[in-house]
């Protein structure tokens, strides 16, 4: 029998003290004064048995984990129209790549890179107005999470406005192509508020409870997707959760993760769990280096690898 | 309750009348003359039981799907040393393609794209001849099988050999790179004949059983692979085993699965299936049109796709 | 001996029957809607003789042809400085393509592609603001030509200001990685401008007197530059004045020159003649189809091409 | 009055003193042991004068000098047809990438990089076996040399053999592409062969004597080929001559050259002298780096760049 409360306190006792912490991304102040000792994780199992350990409940930015629900968001109102204008493939670049958009005339390769997200958001704004929409996004997350103490960091959705000269030259590239609606700082106004959003891992986990439930707001116990959405979101989160360190995620972890700059990670075991780790240092790849090694300790000792074969043992 | 036979007889009879089948790979004879009307489908449980469908019992190509195997064998023997010459990423690209070994100075992004396998090839022939070899992958799959019937179709061998410029392209270019220790002719003459591996979509699936089973030959109880291992192979199979197409049939079907230009997919259900289908015609990635649809249907109904959450029902 | 005239003649009657005359650039309506019939032609010898064909009196917008301008003046300001923040490479790639600039991180391959049309621009703000930099450059460009009529054209500027969402993807993009010192807009608004410059065949071949005579103003016997850099610009000209269409100009022409998709070419025999050729159409990579050819005719029958060797017949 | 002698004399004691001398090529013996204290220069007036310097008798691997050869040859035979099969524009790419060709449908894009070279060794096997072939290439340049001591060094011939996988990967990936009609072994036993020619700066500088002389072999008065494409190989080793380099290349000494990595450069300035330098150290692009200084100095003070204006003088 798996005593998942252990499991969690003695990763929490290793990642306090684990020696190499990465860097935290530099890009913006806010981000880049973040202390590396932090580290937090939150669990939270398909019963609603929550475990945490460290700084579980220090928000942090959330950064690119909101992809995650801003796609939802999408597909709840458009429906797999989406996909003419973003594809499902893992991109093989870094989360900031322009290349393939040349190749591929302004059609970003997934909605969990940068590009991929900023048309997410073009597609969201089809419908309102971008102080509305962003509004809609924070009562959206509150709402999964079921804590209205979720809050946007202005300083930080400043900073990244301030500073994101590539994401402008990402938004103007695909405009030039016609794959944005918008005027590309509008879009892009959305955008850095959507990455700006604070959580702590305790919120970040209830928060991603739907996808461990098939889609299913344990809240209400009705769909915020159905199964099937909820099923290829985990999918895509497998295959472009982590830009170009996403194969190793899977090959490590085996569980459907987004990882963003600000150092958390969300993961999803499938009719299990709702993980979030946050640890602000971030390796070669830009995703968080404890957060990571967190998530292999976690999935090997609780068993949840997707890719295991839990049942065979029975059936031995 | 699944009923299992009931579903695979109807997507037999689904993919048997289904107008668009796509074209049989054209680059060799052997396999552009293999007649499109084809569809076979094999599905082994846990337990041992066996459906089949449609040409199940008629050997073919299994070309790419062979580098599952491949794989499998040099962790057995060279361990995760081979991982310093390969890499576990999606690559993005084209399975031929030979663009990203000169910005990444021949290391090729995972062993399932060509240049991986062929690097595999010549990692397997550290201690080996290469008839010695061929000989050794062959007697491994027979194994795997429980089949000793399984043949290396010699014509196809030859026809590879002739035509496959692409293939000594890679080879010559990661042997200029330094990651190639054998002479680029001897490592590819092993990866042409373990491409030309012969096979039902019965003895397909019985080969892949240990994938499902954690590891475990279900012949003899002994591990193949340790249970991490076969973890590991399915994550792998699921980034990058279709290529450009990865992220699609992640989407779609949500199953690890490698598929090769002969028609084939060897699909895992961890714990609960080995799935084999076969139809020779390709869609514009090179995967069998039939095959994915088929693999598609099979995991929907039977509720098997490994980004779902089953459990998530009991615990509402 | 050489009857220019007549040659020009020649050349002027056959442009104007020529059948296949390319389609003028359709990206904004003022370039859109000019009639592909115009052709004109400015032949201006070292001693001043001047031979005019077709609609040499008409201006039309020179776009990146002021690209060579804005360099003279750049180099002449800030000299050899200016190299640390521009190449001097041949792209071979599109005029507008971002692919380069990721792996060469945010230095353009020459000041003769946008990006590095660009950065020339932000260079020369450096001790100007937008609108005094604008005024200088259009009196520069009216010393050269010695004609007052020169004009910025603001209906086409505005109209680039509006859609040029990729060369707004290009600045931000080489802000990103710190190569622009300026506000992208702010560097683009002066870009927008130079482009916008309308000049006649006959101004703008008067405006390239200087290249052809080593650097001197002929008006005042000055130099604008010295003569190493006036042969530097003309060498540039030649290796990527006709973005990956600039070998085939050298090997056709044998003169180095600058093509923009007003459909204005600036050619240059140096020590003989500054020539001006527009015509709307445009072929495949964005080269005036008319002007290239009718280039090709006037170096072929005046013996001019850089690469011919006159003085070998006396020689033999 | 410009004393050639006195220049060449002068540049010769400057080269001879000069620190910073490059490394000479390193990938196969025969290359890597060459004394980088070498220099030698050769300067062949339009009259015949010859002026030499250094070690401008010893002979050394003109490597990729000799593609100028090869080209004139297949042009002489082939005439413009060749170009369907190799393109004329700088790859603005390093010699041996092979980026292009997948993008490009492998057309190379242009003769004098490798893919394009082994190309043109591929269209001039169409009339005659490979032995054949190196003995007309052997007796065409000692005819344009007027020199019958020219060789071809086997040990360099068999070094390229052993090592040239880059060159095996090209020709490969090439025939997968159908640009190629030979067994890839056997184009590129013409093209190593053809590297492997040994001449000395003088003997290299009389070869090239039809490039400034419109064409016409000086020994017997006769066409070797016509003017038109003397004029455009030149044009071709301008813009393609040295690789990436070729734009710096051309602003910096502004004659058609073309650069081998056994650290030889020819250069022609049409009409006045056919030159060759060698000296064996490279620069990080794989060109001399004391035969492209050499080269400067000699333009600058002879006054022969093509980018010039002379009879401006004149004209003043």
């Amino acid at each position: 029998m798996v005593d998942l409360a252990a499991i969690v306190a003695d990763i929490g006792a290793e990642m306090a003290a684990a020696p190499e912490r990465g860097v935290p991304a530099q890009y913006i102040p806010p981000l880049a004064c973040v202390d590396p000792a932090r580290f937090g994780m939150a669990v939270i199992e398909a019963d609603g048995t929550c475990h945490l350990a460290g700084d579980a409940d220090m928000p942090f930015s959330i950064q690119s984990i909101s992809k995650v629900f801003a796609l939802t968001m999408a597909l709840g109102r458009e429906g797999d129209r989406i996909w003419s204008r973003v594809g499902r493939e893992p991109s093989g670049s870094a989360f900031n790549s322009i290349v393939q958009l040349e190749t591929e005339h302004g059609i970003p390769r997934n909605p969990f890179i940068n590009a991929g997200a900023i048309v997410v958001s073009d597609i969201l704004l089809a419908r309102h107005e971008p102080r509305e929409l962003i509004g809609e996004m924070l009562r959206f997350i509150r709402t999964l999470a079921g804590d209205e103490d979720i809050f946007i960091d202005e300083a930080v959705a400043r900073a990244e406005q301030q500073t994101g000269f590539r994401n402008f030259a990402l938004a103007n590239y695909m405009k030039a192509f016609g794959n944005l609606q918008n005027d590309p700082a509008r879009a892009l106004g959305v955008y850095f508020h959507q990455c700006s959003l604070a959580l702590s891992c305790r919120q970040l986990a209830m928060a991603g409870r739907f996808l461990m439930r098939g889609g299913v707001n344990p809240e209400t116990g009705f769909n915020i997707v159905s199964a099937e959405r909820a099923r290829r979101i985990n999918a895509l989160m497998l295959t472009c959760g982590h830009y170009d360190g996403s194969g190793e995620f899977a090959f490590r972890v085996g569980l459907p993760g987004k990882s963003g700059v600000g150092g958390g990670i969300l993961a999803i075991a499938p009719g299990k769990a709702s993980v979030a780790v946050w640890s602000p240092g971030l390796d070669a790849k830009g995703n968080s280096q404890l957060g990571k090694l967190a998530l292999e300790r976690l999935a090997a000792r609780a068993g949840w690898s997707i890719f295991d074969a839990p049942v065979a043992e029975g059936a031995r």
